[in-house]
C-alpha cells in the first residue's frame, strides 16, 4: 500500500487518471508546498513516494521517502541532499520532440525569414523575390555545434542532419555518432566555437555550466553567429548575452529559457533583468518550447509505468540518483 | 561559334563570369524582350542558343535557335510551339533546397508557432508556457500528401521524415520510395485528401493542374488541414481557396505563389485578386521560397556546364523537350 503524494498540481483530469492506472492498492494524496502545514507535514511523513518539481528545504522532511519522482527533466530546482538513505530519484524526458522541433523552427526562421516576407507581402512589398531580388540563407552546409548531447542534443542533430548540416557534439562523454561529424570534450569548446554558425545549449544547468557561454567566449564565436539556449537561462551570462546581441558581437539568438520566471508576487514579468525584449536579433519564447499538446501524455505515461514497477519491486526508467 | 542570346537581365558580374566561363569561341549578346525591336530582331534571326524566361509570340523569330536553356525550373510561360524543329529545351532546378527549407519553415512555424510567442513574451505573457499553459501542436505524427513528387517533393520528404511524418506523395508516376509511406496516382486525390493534415502542391502548372484544388476539394479536407503552395497560384483556385481560408473549411495556408505578380505598371501589388492579405490564418510570402544567397550560384553552375556540352555536342542535362 504505497503513499504517494502529489506535490504539483496537475492538469484536469490527471489525477482521476491516476487513480484509476494505479489501482485500489495506492493512497494518492494531492497536496501542495503552499497548503496548510500541519496537513503538507503529515503528508510527508508518511510519503513512500513524493511526485513534484522543486523539492527544496522549504519542505516539511520526507524520513520514509523510497522514490522521488519528478515531472521534468531538469533538476537543478531538486535538492538532492534532502533526499533520505535509499531513496531512488527519477526524472522523466518526453519532451525532445517539441524542443527539437521548436530549435528547426528557430534555425529555419533565422534563415528564411517568413515573419518579416509575411509583413511585406501584405502591403505589396515584394522583397525576396526575383520581383525586388534579396536573398535569403540555407541551413543546407551550416554547422551546428550542441553543447550537451542528451536526449534534445540526438533528436535535434537527427533533423538537423536531413538539413544537409554539419553538426557536432560538445559533451562531457564524447562518442561516435552516427548523426555526428565531430565530437568533442567540453575543454575542447573554446577550439570548436569559432566555426559554429548556430550554437545550441541543451546541456544540464550545474556547477560546471552556470554561466559557460561568458563574454570571453562570446567573442570567440563569428559574427554571424546564432545562439540558441534550451536549457537554463543561466548557462549564458545574462549581461554578456545582452551585450553581445546588442552590439552584434553574434548576430542573433533564439532564446526559449530566461533570467526572470513568473512568481506569486509578479505573474508577468519580462524574462530578464535586461532589456532583451528591445532587441530585433532575438526570437524568444516563454520556456515553451516542450509545452506540447502530446507533451503530458507522454510524460504520465512514463511516470506511471515507473510507478507500477516501484510497486513490484522492478527496475525502474530516468533513475537520476540512488541514494 | 555559337551565338548566344542572354534575353533575361543578369545579375551584376553573371555575364562577365559567362563570357569568360565559355571563353572566345562563343558570342554572347545580352538584350532584353523591351530592347530596341531591330536590335533585337536581329540578334534572335542568329541566336544558336537562347537563354530567357518568357519566351512567347511577343518575340521575333528564332529560325536558327538549337538550344532554348530557361534559367528556372517552371515553364508554364514558354509557348513551346516557338520553337524550330532540331531544337532542345532545357530548364534548370537547384531551387529544391531553398524550397524545402521553406516548406519546413512553415509547417514548423504553423505548429509551434513562434512568431506568437514571440510578441507575447515581450510584453511578459508568458501564454504557452507552463507559467500559463496553452500547449502547441507537433509535427510528429502528422501526415503530409505532396501533389507532384519531382524535385522540390523528394526534398520536402527526406527532411519531413526526420520530424516522423507519414509522408504520401500523389504524383502522375507513383512509385515506391523510401522516403514515402506511400504513392497515389492522381485519380486517388480525393481519396487521399482526408488523411492529409498538410496538402503542399508542387506539381507543374499545366492543363491538368489548373485548378486542382477547388472548392470540391477543399471540403474534402480535414478542417484541421493546411495547404502549402509552391507550385503556381493557379494549381488552386483562387475564389475558392480565399473562401475556403475566410470560413474556416481548412485550418491555413502557407502561400508562396500568387494570382497577380508585379508589372510594369505596378511594382507593387497584392498578391491576389481577393483579400488574402486580410487573413490570420495564411503564413504569405512573396515567391521567394527559392531565393537563396546560393541559388544563383548553383543555376549557373549548371547552365554553364550545359553550355559547354552543347558546344562538345554532348549530352544536355535537365532537357525538357527536344523538337
Amino acid at each position: 500500500m504505497p503513499n504517494l503524494v502529489m506535490l504539483e498540481n496537475p492538469m484536469p483530469g490527471r489525477l482521476e487518471a491516476l487513480r484509476r492506472d494505479l489501482g485500489p492498492n495506492w493512497t494518492i494524496i494531492a497536496t501542495s508546498p503552499q497548503a496548510d502545514r500541519a496537513q503538507l507535514t503529515a503528508a510527508l511523513a508518511a510519503a513512500d513516494v513524493v511526485i513534484g518539481f522543486e523539492i527544496d528545504r522549504s519542505l516539511p522532511p520526507m524520513p520514509r521517502l523510497k522514490l522521488l519522482h519528478i515531472t521534468g527533466a531538469g533538476y537543478d530546482q531538486v535538492d538532492q541532499s534532502l533526499l533520505p538513505p535509499g531513496c531512488t530519484f527519477c526524472n522523466v524526458y518526453e519532451h525532445e520532440i517539441g524542443i527539437a522541433e521548436y530549435v528547426l523552427a528557430g534555425m529555419l526562421e533565422w534563415m528564411v525569414g517568413l515573419r518579416a516576407m509575411d509583413r511585406q507581402i501584405r502591403r505589396g512589398d515584394w522583397l525576396g523575390s526575383f520581383y525586388k531580388p534579396a536573398f535569403h540563407g540555407e541551413l543546407s552546409g551550416k554547422t551546428l555545434g550542441i553543447v550537451g548531447f542528451g536526449h534534445i542534443g540526438r533528436e535535434v542533430a537527427r533533423r538537423a542532419r536531413a538539413f544537409d548540416m554539419r553538426i557536432g557534439a560538445i559533451t562531457r562523454t564524447p562518442g561516435p555518432s552516427e548523426l555526428l561529424d565531430w565530437a568533442a570534450p567540453m575543454a575542447e569548446l573554446d577550439a570548436r566555437l569559432p566555426e559554429c554558425d548556430f550554437l545550441l545549449l541543451c546541456c544540464p544547468l550545474d556547477a560546471a555550466t552556470r554561466g559557460l557561454v561568458d563574454r570571453r567566449r562570446l567573442a570567440l564565436m563569428k559574427r554571424s553567429a546564432v545562439l540558441i539556449n534550451v536549457a537554463r537561462g543561466e548557462v549564458a551570462d545574462e549581461d554578456a548575452l545582452y551585450e553581445a546581441l546588442r552590439d552584434k558581437v553574434i548576430a542573433g539568438a533564439i532564446l526559449d529559457v530566461w533570467y526572470v520566471y513568473p512568481s506569486r508576487t509578479d505573474r508577468e514579468p519580462l524574462p530578464a533583468h535586461r532589456p532583451f525584449h528591445e532587441l530585433g536579433n532575438v526570437i524568444m519564447s516563454p520556456h515553451a518550447s516542450g509545452c506540447t499538446d502530446m507533451l503530458l501524455d507522454r510524460r504520465w505515461m512514463v511516470i506511471t509505468e515507473n510507478l507500477k514497477r516501484f510497486a513490484a519491486g522492478q527496475e525502474l526508467r530516468n533513475v537520476v540518483l540512488r541514494k
